[in-house]
């Protein structure tokens, strides 16, 4: 039942807003009465917070378990992406709350927030630092692969075309090889294309040995 | 003055939120009365109307200058990622109210600026189809670069050491290149092995001129 009310305060919060939306509202749209809500949650304000607490548990549940997979930095960082997509769309209403009603928290609260959004970053940006040599400042890879995963809040469509692993690997290539296909050849190319070429002269001085043996045989 | 009202608005719907901040609190922090404040906003709705109006007008003028440029596709999308992250820093109170409170405003004017945002990333959209071969589906590169740059809004410290400029070249790399600097070999590695060839085949040729100077002597 606590998570029932939760989700449905969620929605309405996300539908238009948490000042706007009344307990009242609420108990109609679950067809529970006010008694009943009350024993769940003592305030509006007390809602507000539940759902901050569960989306930040949320998130902090899946990156402790990306750490302690022990796979390489690389493969977390992408388990981030994909941790960070799967969250935002699967609980749409959530985190849209959390990312719109900060401001409503009280001062208490909205402070272990920040503090815990710090943290978060942190071991994201530790992932990160791991990576080996970086193009880009880590705290804005952190700021950047953040930024467009949690975006999706906005723009996401369940109805639409694409899943959560579409959007996420998506995202994993746009980071790690940019928004267009390699341009002329690979590394691998010129590394290919140059062994088969010393194989090439190998054989040819190996060809050119050989007759100089049977050469030296003839006389 | 009305400017400067609107400005002051914004800051407070940021700290506080739209619903709970009352024109008592603006006309406070303003030192006007509300007899002032009516003269150039009807209600506080009429206020954050214009804030929604003022801010979509300031990315729809960028991008339409961006589009008049007749650069190359590539850098009008370098332009967008510029433009986009300096007006959230430029205007990150105008910009977090955008952003967060879409919910209070009336219908009518949500769903005009539900357009006008839908006609906006349709001309992005446009500019990346442009760039050629693409890694990602444009619309995915789109929602990618603009997560990414709008998401500044909620990181970004103005006594930061980051500005504008270098946080916008800093998604551009990403999203042209990746979070990494090119893996496998580098220039020097490939000039390298090209030299080693080039001696091999300096040392096979030699060996084949004394070959034939010294058939020719044996005739």
């Amino acid at each position: 039942m606590r998570s029932e009310i939760l989700t449905a305060a969620a929605e309405l919060f996300r539908a238009r807003g948490y000042r706007a939306t009344t307990l009242e509202d609420l108990g109609r749209r679950l067809r529970i009465s006010k008694k009943t809500l009350y024993g769940h949650f003592r305030s509006k304000e007390d809602l507000l917070a539940a759902i901050f607490h569960r989306t930040m548990s949320l998130v902090e549940e899946g990156l402790a378990a990306i750490r302690a997979s022990r796979a390489a930095p690389a493969e977390q960082l992408r388990e981030v992406i994909r941790h960070q997509v799967r969250t935002v769309v699967a609980e749409q209403a959530f985190l849209t709350v959390f990312f719109a009603e900060e401001a409503a928290l009280p001062m208490r609260l909205r402070r272990a927030i920040v503090r815990r959004k710090a943290r978060y970053d942190h071991v994201v940006e530790a992932i990160v630092r791991r990576c080996g040599r970086l193009a880009v400042h880590p705290r804005l890879i952190v700021f950047a692969l953040l930024g467009m995963s949690n975006w999706t809040h906005k723009w996401y469509d369940p109805t639409g075309r694409w899943d959560a692993q579409f959007i996420a690997e998506a995202f994993i290539s746009l980071i790690e090889r940019g928004y267009r296909p390699p341009a002329g050849m690979s590394d691998r190319d010129v590394e290919r294309r140059l062994d088969a070429l010393r194989a090439q002269l190998r054989d040819l001085g190996r060809l050119l040995e050989k007759r100089a043996r049977s050469r030296q045989g003839e006389r």
